[in-house]
């Protein structure tokens, strides 16, 4: 049975929210294992205790060091020390990425790991590659990122050859800043693989590409740009619905569909990004995250861990990445 | 009168939504004065007679140079000449910038030329700048867009003293790319800005601030993403309504709302955006502009140069800037 580290006091919601999503989770057969204070009550799931807490106003690299029993530094070591398959955390994503660089390392080969998120398109998933963990990159890292975002294609989307594209400012290879139009030239020269051209962020939700690359800085605006675009617009959908008594009567008609929109392209359906590049396998979920998107999260965590997703980078990135 | 020079062959659906939406403005009175080949059904507008023609594929510096007589070139010297206070043109951008660079030239003191466009929020309409004059920037580069946004939030927006911030991955002074935390610096330094330190992409549309400053490649992919979700998402909601007889239904009820919903978020709505730092007025308009976002692209055009917008640039930037 796969097992999870939670970090039960990770995210806006903790620990109520985190430990239902858990309870959601482990009723579908995931293994939980909490990370959090003695005395939580967590409702039957096991508790691995820790004295310390990292909040979103810490640094990172200090805190991760300074807060060794903290319950995200512990759930990441219970994947370091083999007592879990994998961690998720809605905590702070910049302590999880020194968590992990510390205590479970990098793989051979990786000049630095990246966050993987899926991005709900209208031809199914697509995988955004680096979402943010990083700042500032370089075309080599990018072109790993090219390479780790087709392995989490082929083996979590179920994509046989994953079409790359780089995120830039127009399609024609000349088209970029100095980052992408390089990366573009690294990745065309890369007959491992299949690489389709540049793509406008306008296409990012027609589904532009199986894996779009980009650098941490502008995967993380882009991310965030999507997320709050679309609750901003399912806001002002139901504010205009509930300023007239026809919208409001329409607005019953078409709850159904106003759902199965906010499902469709609600982040929470996704839950969670992957921290890939490291020696063990870390989830991030969104700091907002309730009990649906704890639960979704958890989930991504074990079907990347099924999938033995870390092994197939290992075995595969180092031969792939030597440029 | 205010004077427009419109390139009646620029865009997607030139010129026959070029010539529409001209004349909307000329019933308005806007004084337009077309730039197309003799023989042009201009339903009356005048016409300045050219030979050439620039297309979206064309490469801007060489095109610009190799057609002088192109509709888009000759409509940029009309400006320069003095036959008209501002330009409008749906066709490529950078022929554009590279028209502007060459027939207007630099406003004295401005190192780049910024795409300035404003963005509807929740509050009003914010300006991104720059959305895609550049694609590579500099920290005093985008020092300089502060400055040019807030003479733009002051004199188009009416609002005084306008709160400026820097585009980045997290609102703490630390986060962001090298380029962000350089230019966060320069404008935190600057008494002259009401600096309101970063402001994250997921904000934009809930008015962050009046103006957003980030360098061409961010702002670019930023603007673009906004786009194509906002009709990414009116499209799925379309078409989840009328997946059932109950959301058809709804969707009738419901019609005026959407209808208003659009009226805030689409892209048309603004029409265009602005070149600044130029010693002329030129607004680019979207390649897919038809119509309506045509005559709003005039409108915007003829407002800048009624709010004499360029003057007041080249009046306040030049001791604004020396940085």
């Amino acid at each position: 049975m796969t097992r999870v580290a939670v970090d039960a006091l990770g995210g806006d919601s903790a620990p109520g929210e985190v430990i239902l999503g858990a309870l959601d989770a482990a009723a579908e057969g995931v293994e939980i294992v909490l990370y959090g204070p003695a005395g939580l009550d967590t409702q039957g799931l096991p508790l691995v205790e820790t004295t310390q807490v990292i909040d979103m106003a810490d640094k990172p690299a200090e805190s991760v060091r300074a807060k060794p029993d903290s319950s995200l530094v512990a759930a990441v070591r219970g994947v370091a020390d083999g007592a879990a398959d994998a961690v998720v955390s809605a905590g702070n994503t910049g302590a999880m990425l020194a968590a992990g660089l510390l205590h479970l390392r990098r793989l051979p080969g990786v000049m630095r790991p990246a966050i993987a998120v899926p991005i709900p398109t209208r031809r199914g998933p697509s995988v955004l590659i680096d979402a943010g963990a990083n700042a500032d990159n370089r075309p080599e890292h990018l072109h790993q990122f090219a390479h780790m975002g087709a392995v989490f294609g082929e083996e979590l989307l179920d994509v046989a050859n994953p079409v790359v594209r780089i995120l830039s400012i127009g399609e024609e290879e000349e088209k970029g800043n100095h980052l992408a139009i390089e990366a573009h030239r690294l990745l065309r020269e890369d007959s491992r693989l299949n690489f389709g051209g540049n793509a406008e962020s306008r296409d990012l939700l027609r589904g532009a590409a199986d894996v779009v690359v980009t650098d941490g800085f502008t995967g993380n605006i882009a991310l965030k740009l999507l997320e709050g675009t679309i609750r901003e617009l399912l806001d002002a959908l139901r504010d205009e619905l509930t300023a007239t008594a026809y919208g409001k009567l329409g607005g019953l008609l078409i709850r159904p569909a106003a759902r199965r929109l906010r499902a469709r392209f609600d982040p929470d359906t996704y839950g969670g990004a992957y921290l890939l590049g490291l020696r063990g396998l870390a989830v991030v979920a969104h700091g907002n995250s309730g009990r649906t998107a704890i639960a979704n999260a958890i989930r991504l965590a074990a079907r990347g861990a099924d999938h033995r997703l870390v092994e197939r980078l290992s075995e595969r990135l180092p031969e792939r990445v030597r440029v």
